[in-house]
Parts: structure tokens; sequence; C-alpha cells
């Protein structure tokens, strides 16, 4: 499967903090940075997701703001 | 000021395609990974993003998806 | 590759209409219902959309609202 | 009211699962086909959602992705 | 209809910008303080907007971020 | 630092309800209007969000939606 979202990072899942709803993934993008995702703890069952797991974090185009000094 | 969204990716400005409405920019984040930005193009002009220009790109951390293989 | 955006729809594209930064894809889900979608016109050349082709709406949960009459 | 989301797709409240900030809404749009919504417990309550409910999707243009195959 | 989205603010359209796809609506909403929207054009056309006109900025609160100094 | 994000509303912490991954922050932006945000709890805590504070809503354009009667 092949999806419109431009961007696509991959990483290594830091920490999984589950609530009933919504979880929050974090992953290590590589030189110290982060990467928060909110998901549903339901997607994060269904993907089997676990600390130490290869992922990538994919981010639609029009969810990207731009910031400046 | 310090925003909220969690998600923030130095890069340099590598491209600007612009439209009469939105505006693609696309940064450069290192390591040959480029992150594709749709902004509108008042925001390009009022802060005079041009190629070449340091940038940042922030994102909500709900607007970021999970994939695995 | 699998991902956690929860919703996934089956349909066929009926019109693609290219802007110079972003396009509308309108896809057909049956029983008379169209689903409107805005991506980069990038995509929609890197994924070779064309109308009459199947393809599937993609969206994260958070971006679902509810409504009732 | 009319508004602007281009896509509205209607359904059946099939389970509500609550949490302290957020709930999830899974709605049976037909054809075995489940759509799941992430909205606010107050947004829940004030609507007075409740499972057998029948209920619509509104989801922006920007917020749909296109995958093919 | 009554809605999930938990934010609706009153204004009236100062300025709408047309383009192929996606068109900018700003809505000034008193004290001088103006909200810039980005919707389909075909979305701008269907509902008849027009510079002068009342029109209501609906936002889900999950794409409100928070900023302090 | 200036983002691209064109709408910003100056308000004051009404209210702050915490759960394990998200929370609600309710601004209130002056006459009788509140403006209900969902963040992750981490960015209430980074940022040290309390009621009474003076905050500014964030919106990026494309979250926007039109409502007309």
């Amino acid at each position: 499967m092949r999806i419109s979202a431009r961007n696509s990072i991959k990483g290594t899942i830091k920490s999984i903090t589950k609530g009933p709803v919504n979880s929050e993934v974090v992953l290590d993008i590589g030189n110290g940075v982060l990467l928060t995702s909110v998901i549903t703890t339901h997607a994060v069952e269904n993907l089997g997701l676990k600390e130490g797991n290869t992922a990538w974090a994919l981010i639609k185009s029009s969810e990207v703001m731009i910031a400046v000094d």
C-alpha cells in the first residue's frame, strides 16, 4: 500500500503511555530528536507496538507548520 | 513564546512552490530526509521564507500517525 | 505496511482537480456517497492517481467529528 | 446550519468508550464498514450520544488521505 | 444539526481569495481579531459565501494549540 | 520564534481537565466566548499552565471550517 501522506520518518519506539482512549507514543528518530504521536490505544494494540520496535511516523503535509527565529 | 506542539524538527528550506492560496515548503532535515509542509502563501510571505533558510517544522502530536512493517 | 489510522474506506476515483500545490480527489464509496480529499498535487502524481482507479480514503480517528439531528 | 466540511457519512453508533478527556465513538456505516471517531467526552455528553443512535461522521476534506495498492 | 466540534466563533467575512482547489476565507471576529480559514473552493461556492456575510468559524478541539509567553 | 499558523487568539485559562495522555484546556477569550483545546498532558506540564493564566490559542488555517445559517 502506498499513501498520499508525504512525510515518513523512521525511528525507534522509546516509550508508550496508554490511556483508556488515546496513547502517547514517543519515537527516537536519531540525533537526539524525539517525535511524539498520539494515536488510539486500539491502534497501539492492533499494531502490537512495543518499546524498542522500529516504526515510522507518518504526517500529512497539511499538518506541518513552519517556524523561523 | 512557548507552544504546546510537542514536535519541532530543524531543517533547511530546499524548495518553495507558491500557489494562489497555499504553498508547499520542503525542508531538508538531514540524513537525506525531506519534510513537506503545506501552509498559506500569506504565511510564506509574512515569514519571509526563502530557499536556503533555516526553519523548523512544527507538528501537533495528535497529527502524527504510526506505521510498522 | 500497517498504519495507526483506524479508518479506511474503499472507493473509485470519480474526479481529480489539480491545482499548483493541492489537488481535490473525489472518491465514490458506493450507495451514492462521495468523499472529497485534498492532497498535494505531488502525491497525486507520485501515486499515479487516475479517474476510475480503485483507491482508499484513510482518516485518522482524531479528525472525525460526530453530528446528530 | 450548513458547514464547509465536504464529507458527511451516515451511520449507527455501535460503541462509545469514555475516557476522562476524550471518548472513542465507533459508527457502523453499513456494508460491514466501521468508522472510528475520537471527540471530547464533553461533546459525547452534550450531544447525548448513545449506542444505537443515528449519527453522521463529518470530515474536513484536508484530513482525508488517499492510498492505493 | 448539532456537531461535536466544541468551538464556534461568530464573525463577518472580510475577504475571500479563491484558488483552483482551496480558498482562503478571512473572518473578522471583532476587537480587531481576524481568523483565517482554508476550505475548498467548492465549499465556498456551495455555501454561497460573500464578503460582508455573517459566518461562524468551527474548530475541532484537538486542532487548537496553546501558547504562552 | 514566528510561526506559520495564521490564527492566534488571546485568552485566560478558565479550566484544565487532566487525563493520563491528553488534557482539555478551556480558554475564556472574552465576550462570553470559550475556546476548548485538547493537548497532551505533557504539554500542560511543560508549559506550566494554570487556571487564571494568560494564554493564546493557536490554530492552523487549514483546521478552520466555516458555517453559515
